[in-house]
């Protein structure tokens, strides 16, 4: 027998790759951070023993979720304002927050509220845009929940940064300082077409190509930025972000609810990914994604929440579910986006986009072992008939029992092993105390 | 000091009339199964003294929720197929499993489920379509939830009935021998236009307005119905129904994806109520009802969920939510359909629709005391800066912490008093079992 550091057995896994799978009573087993091994209970018990031996009899393990859009420390502004129109939504409430609050305190206490609902949730992996990035890195590396930090470009100045190139620097110097970190990876994030002029778009491009970064861009999120484009630039924004050179696999296009045929023609050939935000794209009425198409049409296409202040949480779960049902109903066909579907674009997807997809994304012998387990037994799971429909159509976010990460335990048991919950509950006690008599002192002014 | 049998006290409640209000550390004091008074809870202390106080610092009471819209024993059929072509999923799967095990027993176990779930879940008061309608009678009798029992007709024989008369002399004596019940309450309810013909649907509409009872239909579910029926009848569903006599505000119209702006009118005029099946309607890819044009026009918009073959939960927490940001990616408009209002048809408008509004459906004193207590303190729904919007975009069903119907606690910290789970876990394990074998045989054939 073997002698390995893991085993972590259950009653289904779901391993993305191969496609539209089921494993019944089976095994990962997991050495140093990886898959070693998966298959069948009986056999690894005679084949391996484990210093430790999870076993989950009423549960499924799938990959670790990737959350492939979202701007984590907005945490903090969750439910500060909604059902408003989206410049009302902005100027009145959201923009004063932010102008007032954002600094390293409060993207530290958002990034790790973020961190604890997301492992909560089973996301193992999140892909961020927002001001301090390095604040977040740091808080994603404390915790041991895997990052893709976004190096954000705007043109505009914010307490982070005063103008492009400073952005750029600034976003160069963190990617020196931690690209040696396992857990985290890094994209330029310039923030949409219509808010980063062409001299740090070029430059961008340049810096993408030689370091292999991706670029995680806004980019056609709603009909009023692709016509306000037109107007001002002559072409739509994807054609000019084209004529930049921003184009190609480096490429992860947010929302993207604007999209002619020969566009996404030219998606799929270019190798570009789409990140689709389905709650977000609804709750600031956006327009529609067309996830369907675009899987047919063989563009790669990831999930993601975006940020609490348009969602308003980081459940995947319920991101998931939201963007099987909707692609039926835009699609107008039943069939469109199935379960396996929806579960891959929630891993695999997101990890291809990020460029990942050596390391996780699927539970596959040499990937990192990022595993989220599923408890299916409550009643409201009951029958099982198909372990992959619960996931996407019944089952909750609180049903994840436990969650790993390059093999470590970050949720047992519901419980977060790395997060103090009281201390994290007082944290936000105060800023929820500072937010709300700031926005009601703005919306009085 | 008064002497009463209950108070409950909570951090927030919102109490859905007078509209959009959100009342901070009030009481409800309940006296032989109704709301007696509300009231801030430290002038409630010094002006009552009870029998037993329940203190819920860190939860919001809302009215019970009430399912507008369901088929309560097909849980057993949960998650049996998905992702199919509408024909497929129900000629291959769905109508086969229910001719074989569809009976009395079928129809107890499947609704002791959906009455565990949707107690579970915050819903005190369901509306039912489905055969053998008595045996759901009993069972929600039994389990103390609220339940509106719908007279199914059918132009089809089933092992219920065997033509529309035998259907509705069944559903008369059913309706006889329980109107005394106060729990339940009666709809006729024809299947739907293309499955029940004039001759029943004209006496439907005599025996409604002498009983004073609703018709519960599905009505406009899909393009290909009206498409169908335009061509075989000349006129749209609606128009021949209302030829028949059946509109007004005895009618409860399921789903009603596709209307006109003539026929939206004609709704606000006759009182129509509406129930929106947002997750079905997508599910199924059925089309988009226009929830924000019916409100405008002043149609009664109740919510549902319909039954698990087609959602996959009775989930009215996850109904809310698809209800509310659909509406907006549907309208176009972020402030359409707002959280108040998304509350508020999933409790008063569904009362509204039954014909019980005077008794459910709002917290003010006199009704019912029909009470759902959602915990708010959960990471995922800090920090709180409206307890409505986190009810609708942040909460999930598994926060509801307590549920009352008519004053009786049916969930006490998370734990149903009136049913015994795991009895109910063991006999879905047999149903599971056998429906499970039976599909696979009829996919073999």
């Amino acid at each position: 027998m073997k002698h390995v550091e893991k085993m972590i057995s259950a009653r289904w896994i779901i391993p993305v790759e191969p496609d539209n799978q089921v494993l019944d009573h089976h095994t990962l087993v997991i050495h140093e951070g990886r898959i070693l091994d998966r298959l069948p209970t009986a056999e690894a018990e005679r084949r391996y023993q484990a210093d430790s031996h999870r076993r989950l009899d009423r549960h499924a393990l799938i990959p670790g979720l990737i959350n492939a859009h979202t701007h984590s420390p907005m945490t903090l502004l969750r439910g500060l304002a909604d059902d408003l129109p989206l410049m009302d939504w902005l100027q009145n409430h959201i923009w004063p927050a932010e102008g007032r609050f954002v600094a390293e305190d409060f993207v530290h206490d958002g990034s790790l509220l973020a961190a604890a609902e997301m492992l909560r949730g089973g996301t193992t992996c999140f892909n961020d845009m927002y001001f301090f990035p390095e604040t977040t890195a740091l808080v994603a590396s404390q915790v041991g929940i895997r990052a893709a930090i976004g190096l954000i470009v705007i043109d505009f100045p914010s307490r982070w940064a005063a103008n492009g190139d400073e952005y750029i620097a600034k976003g160069l110097e963190i990617h020196d300082r931690h690209k040696g970190n396992a857990l985290l990876s890094f994209c330029f994030a310039p923030h949409a077409p219509y808010t980063v002029s062409d001299a740090p778009l070029k430059r961008l491009v340049t810096l993408a190509n030689q370091l292999d970064l991706p670029i995680h861009m806004h980019i056609h999120e709603t009909a009023h930025e692709v016509n306000e484009a037109t107007a001002r630039f002559g072409v739509r924004p994807l054609e000019r972000l084209a004529g930049l050179g921003l184009s190609g696999h480096h490429l992860m296009a947010i929302h993207m609810t604007q999209l002619q045929p020969a566009e996404i023609t030219h998606l799929a050939q270019a190798g570009t990914h789409v990140v689709h935000c389905p709650e977000s794209n609804l709750k600031l009425a956006s327009g529609f994604c067309p996830v369907q198409t675009l899987l047919e049409a063989g563009v790669n296409v990831a999930l993601g929440t975006d940020g609490t202040a348009s969602n308003n949480d980081l459940d995947m779960f319920g991101e998931m579910r939201t963007a099987a049902l909707l692609a039926k109903g835009v699609s107008g066909n039943a069939a469109a986006l199935p379960a396996h579907t929806a579960l891959r674009m929630a891993t695999l997807n997101g990890a291809r986009a990020l460029g990942l997809a050596d390391d996780i994304g699927s539970l596959v012998p040499g990937k990192q072992a990022d595993i989220t387990a599923v408890f299916m037994d409550d009643l409201e799971c009951r029958p099982v008939y198909d372990p992959v429909s619960h996931l996407i159509y019944t089952c909750g976010r609180h049903q994840v029992s436990d969650v790993w990460v390059a093999g470590r335990p970050l949720l047992r048991d519901r419980q977060l092993t790395t997060i103090d919950e009281a201390d994290l509950h007082r944290r936000i006690g105060i800023w929820q105390e500072k937010i709300a008599r700031a926005d009601h002192q703005t919306v009085a002014e």
